[in-house]
């Protein structure tokens, strides 16, 4: 956009494919890394929970018992809370730390770069040389452990502030429903994930002409998945989101480590496709785009 | 946009107008575009049906008989599954496959060019050329067929991991209702498609400054068919849609014709139209497009 | 885009402002025109209308009298398809005819070009001229009266078709509800339509950089009027929308005239902000855009 | 775009960072300015209200008592007419007067530029001087204060028109519900106000490629902070939208106050955050944006 900005990029990042891994990394950038993901988590889960809660405050969801049959007015407005929060935040947080909000997530975005939109001038990195540093560990794992902590932490505080700010009990958990089983609502999380994350690398991730709106098709396909999660997982998609309710309510059901377990099976079954992608090489197969 | 696609492309397909006829058809090529298209279209059924299944349990759908009213919310929850499910995974998958995920799309659609996206600067195809190709077989079959063969087997596998992971029975065939006439059901299909087929046309395979967002005009037109048609036909539009769970279920009406038929008849409509308008040569009327 | 169509304008147009004006008004060009426009307004009706239908046999609408207070859920059902139907159809039909499908913008918009969008290159046409051009019929009226007899036509087609094809008696006039009197019910429409027209006029007829979306607005503000206007007037904005079910239903009520006054006084009252503004040479206040 | 808008901007405005510091605050340009935001906000707010006056004749709304919990669809409805009216009328006046349509808003917003979209091309001003010019009042208090005016009348005429417009006594006003306290109610407003003063803040103020998109971002924030406020507090962020109806209802409660201090924390609240980032310097950390 602006000179000062290019040639700041050069200064720091070199011409190299991944400035980051060449980026000192200073105090001072982890700290906006991690401020950043902490108040974009907070605001996404925030906002998420609130709807939630006013869903769940309702004649029909009070009424509820666990063998109850869905409401879909109640899961349509939850899903549109969710959904539109992701993509008001994704919006608002792209440019300062990529609007991650999530572990299952950031493990693999940021081996990419941080912020994967906007860059149609950069060169295009290499998807499996990404992911081999990723699973050799080769990459410097401050930046990484200092997002996770800062999502987590965001996602405790923002179910505390929702639980004191609103009248009544917080009721916002993440629980199963509509007798789905440990191991249907495992992989319902996992396929629900696998979605999440195989849109934002094709939209986010991968560069092209729509790159910059991907907070929209994030915020869609995330809408979606709610839809479809709410009643039988709570649609979780997000360690994140799930710890922080549980942490303020004290309350961990035995099942609790699927939301930790799904969601990341989902981030690796959507890596390992894309994977497959580029060793068939598909840009190939499509030449022009 | 990147010198090596540049020359690559001119390297593999000439600088004919149609470059997949001069490709070769390599069984990698023809790989990619069926595993594209099998996990694409899986991955738009599996969200349709599993959000249709969580509609279709809650307590208005399960008290209703055949001569029952029609439930808005039922139903605006199911279409917005849908829609949503194609607009996400058409964003995701345009790149690889062209986002078809539907045999009467498909056989009109991959005989312009397979991706129909993001190529403002390359010519544009003749549509009447294109459509008589189609019309006289003049096009390589093979990716063809497997194309559709991926997408009826991705229908079909999206129907059984929906029908396995989630509680209580399949609940997502596509049936007539309201007293809609079998005649009725077989031409509100065919209208119904004929619109989304058109809009395909004009917003993706014609090029123009908002193609690249074709994925939302694409989704907008899909929920706006599923609103009207969920109803009274299941608002199927797609074989591969309504061939999955049925034969998961096993359950085959007797006027499981209406569609194939339907949306067979409606692509062949839009298209129709389509070459009246290039006939009539529309483009010259709007000088300064 | 091209230099084909570059030159064509060239020899055609000439180099003037108003391209339309010097255009000989050929036979196809009418014809496409107003095929185009019957068309576009037959689909964008045809599924407002199928819409409204399932709406309109749900057991809340049945139950309802006119008395009856409204339900948010059926009003939403109605607005989504006639929002979503409008942005669909007028994507696909932009470049076509502009995508009028309706007198009332019709009668302002074709003054200033046929086609609204895409033409950031052109000169922008003087909004003073042109309304004054319309006020004094200095605009060849031919075109005018083929497309609003198109819309009309198209109107009439869709309501005929909705009619034969959806099981039970068409349901979708517009009439006053809510207790709305006949002049609150004329200054509804007029309000309505003046926004529709206005967000028309500053998104899709002033050129600038979301002018290319300019559907997406469109379909915006129309769902918007529609949630308010459809349980007090039916929310017409629209004469040809108003016409189709009152002539194949055979009724007309005796406050029918309100749909076509109303949208006319709304057109006029938003061209006359927007001369106003253009009086004041609102742009000059704001330089650098 | 046009070279006669260039050189009266270089003309007018000179070459400095800040061309609304240095451009004549004539009369004509501050009658633009207050026209425009009276127009718009009374849009706006038409829009807004007259769909909460349909919401609020709804069964459910006429039965509900203070103590009822909340019913979704209503919430849903009112949170949608509120959102599309915001997206609809931002897109259409931003380049009129920026589409501030709120005191809170707009306290801070002019600081940057009147009309905050689509300059790409032009220098970014420096958030921290904008700011630090606000707090210490150094910046021509007359266009401030006549668009405040303006917002604040148009509110107040937006629901006299509403009340007379629509059958019924006018029920927009903003109350606490749920048993929200007036503490609660005062940090809800502020909550729902950074959000979106920081998301217009990050879309709007700050230029990137989506800049141009950026009513819609403001659309979406805004329904989504609807979704969660409408029940608690009538959802304000905006003492225009709350003073019109308490103005022509003669309604004022006790914690009136919470509607003007609530949102001014919460626009304080986001500047403060942005003003913590900009001097961590967050595009360092995260440079080729």
């Amino acid at each position: 956009m602006n000179t000062f900005f290019h040639s700041c990029e050069a200064k720091r990042a070199g011409s190299g494919p991944l400035p980051m891994l060449t980026l000192p990394s200073t105090i001072r950038n982890n700290l906006v890394a991690a401020i950043g993901e902490f108040v974009g988590t907070f605001l996404f889960l925030f906002f998420a929970f609130a709807g939630t809660q006013v869903a769940n405050m309702s004649a029909a969801a009070v009424a509820a018992s666990p063998g109850s049959p869905p409401d879909p007015t109640t899961v349509t407005f939850i899903s549109l809370c969710f959904g539109l929060s992701l993509m008001a935040n994704v919006w608002a947080f792209y440019r300062v730390t990529g609007g991650l909000f999530n572990p299952c997530v950031s493990t693999y975005t940021p081996l990419h770069n941080q912020t994967p939109y906007d860059k149609h001038e950069t060169d295009e990195l290499d998807g499996q040389v990404t992911l081999a540093l990723f699973l050799v560990g080769g990459l410097p794992a401050t930046r990484c452990i200092a997002v996770v902590i800062a999502q987590l932490l965001g996602g405790i505080a923002a179910a505390g502030v929702v639980s004191g700010l609103f009248p009544g009990p917080l009721a916002v958990n993440t629980t199963l429903g509509g007798n789905a089983s440990v191991v249907q609502g495992l992989f319902i999380e996992m396929f629900l994930t696998a979605e999440l994350v195989f849109v934002i690398i094709m939209v986010a991730v991968e560069k092209h002409k729509s790159t910059y709106l991907a907070p929209v098709a994030i915020g869609v396909a995330f809408t979606l998945a709610e839809l479809v999660g709410v009643f039988f997982t709570g649609g979780s998609l997000n360690p994140a989101r799930s710890l922080g309710p549980a942490v303020v309510n004290g309350s961990f059901p035995g099942y609790f480590w699927i939301y930790w377990v799904g969601p990341a099976l989902g981030a690796i079954l959507a890596c390992g496709f894309y994977v497959l992608l580029k060793w068939l090489r598909w840009r190939e197969c499509n030449p022009g785009q």
